[in-house]
């Protein structure tokens, strides 16, 4: 019979890529874990940092082809910890945002296997620390709101808009780069200015960092336009004015295409 | 004369308090700074990490009495830094999200010193994580948000009510705890329910975290009721009804105080 009191299962943020931005916290449940089981939105430059002797499970999602469906990533977690391994559940981000860490802990609540949840840096940070723009800044953004802008299948976009088009919050959205042009036309009609700037990036914080500066009036249109690949972050609101003088200031200006 | 090339500040995230959620990249900053300058909200349990012989240089501000007022703070980094020092800016949490972080980068800038971000967990990553309730599920809420619930000396708390409450999104209150009664009125009156739940946490993922569970009708009572003192985060929305079940699975139950 499996002894379900040995396996643990620690869901991990594995932050937005650079392997520098990975909590201690995190690197130390990525050396002791006997199996790494990992998302396509988990950097390569992560992924090299787990000891080569630790196995590596593959569940990474890709739009519209989703590789292991969810449920089914819940029953091998379950399978691998009943058998008592120790198992990283590495997730591009933090676990609790945006990142289905909760629905899989609930599964694994149920099945009665131990976990622990270890936060990472979210995507907006990271792009915000390697540009430099603030997602909050005195006078331009009293706080910071981050939306998804995915939408299932055949769904709308059913998002509270007129709450959205708040002018002095900063708004971050991930996964929105196949809605832009219905989310920049929602926000305007809703009363955001057209001239808002918006800040479009593309892999924050890995050697293949991209960013484009537009606004509402012509995201879409330069994103149609441009070579930059999922996952891209949107970040829309005054904040994005500091962009050029407070990048210029930032290291590493040379391992990034900037294309404002 | 001095030599303004050689010297640099970091401005970094220390995270919410534990010092296992600092980055890779953080500690790598404080090992190899010559002095560290830091806020109240640094836990002395990170302080602890750094290296004995590093120079320290507290610039704490306590509610009602700015130890050293933003001017001097910004003064004391430029000079620290014009000496050719390499100087550690730590702060809670995040420095992009309410840190102050993009103020201090642009007198660096303005002061031609070299500066660099490091990104931090921020004490709702660090909330979410240690009680169990994410900041976004699926049916729950559709994103999340960070406002301030601090209002300069005799200033009302201008916030957009309207957009705030809006019950599908999480919403996080950083600085609130003097404010919460006129928080949780402002919000029920534009629209959400009194019966919405409220989780208070103080010092999230230190020894000294307590936690508090409410609804938006009782949270004033029960906070002034209550011994949680600052620095306290409110996590407003329906994901808080995931809290019990979620945190009874996470670790270390023995080492915060739960009201609920």
């Amino acid at each position: 019979m499996k002894d379900l009191t040995k396996g643990k299962v620690f869901l991990i943020g594995a932050g937005p890529g650079d392997p520098d931005l990975l909590t201690l916290k995190a690197v130390k449940a990525l050396n002791t874990a006997d199996v790494v089981v990992y998302d396509r939105l988990v950097s390569p430059e992560i992924m090299a940092l787990v000891p080569k002797g630790t196995r590596r499970i593959d569940v990474g999602k890709q739009p519209k082809c989703h590789k292991v469906p969810q449920e089914g990533i819940n029953a091998l977690l379950i399978d691998l910890a009943a058998k008592g391994l120790c198992v990283a559940r590495l997730k591009g981000g933090d676990p609790l945002i945006f990142g289905r860490g909760s629905e899989e802990a609930e599964e694994l609540r149920l099945a009665g296997i131990a976990h622990e949840y270890v936060p990472g840096i979210t995507s907006a940070q990271g792009a915000a620390t390697s540009t430099g723009v603030p997602l909050t800044h005195r006078g331009l953004a009293t706080g910071v709101r981050y939306v998804t802008g995915h939408r299932a299948k055949d769904a709308t976009l059913d998002l509270d808009w007129p709450s959205l088009a708040s002018e002095d919050t900063t708004l971050v959205v991930y996964m929105g780069a196949m809605n832009i042009a219905d989310i920049a036309e929602k926000l305007r009609k809703n009363g955001l200015p057209g001239t808002l700037p918006v800040m479009a990036i593309a892999s924050a914080t890995t050697p293949r960092e991209k960013r484009l500066v537009a606004t509402l009036n012509t995201i879409a249109e330069e994103m149609a336009a441009s070579d930059l690949s999922a996952p891209v972050l949107f970040i829309i609101g005054h904040v994005v004015s500091l962009y050029g003088e407070a990048a210029a200031a930032q290291p590493f200006p040379d391992r990034v295409a900037a294309y404002a």
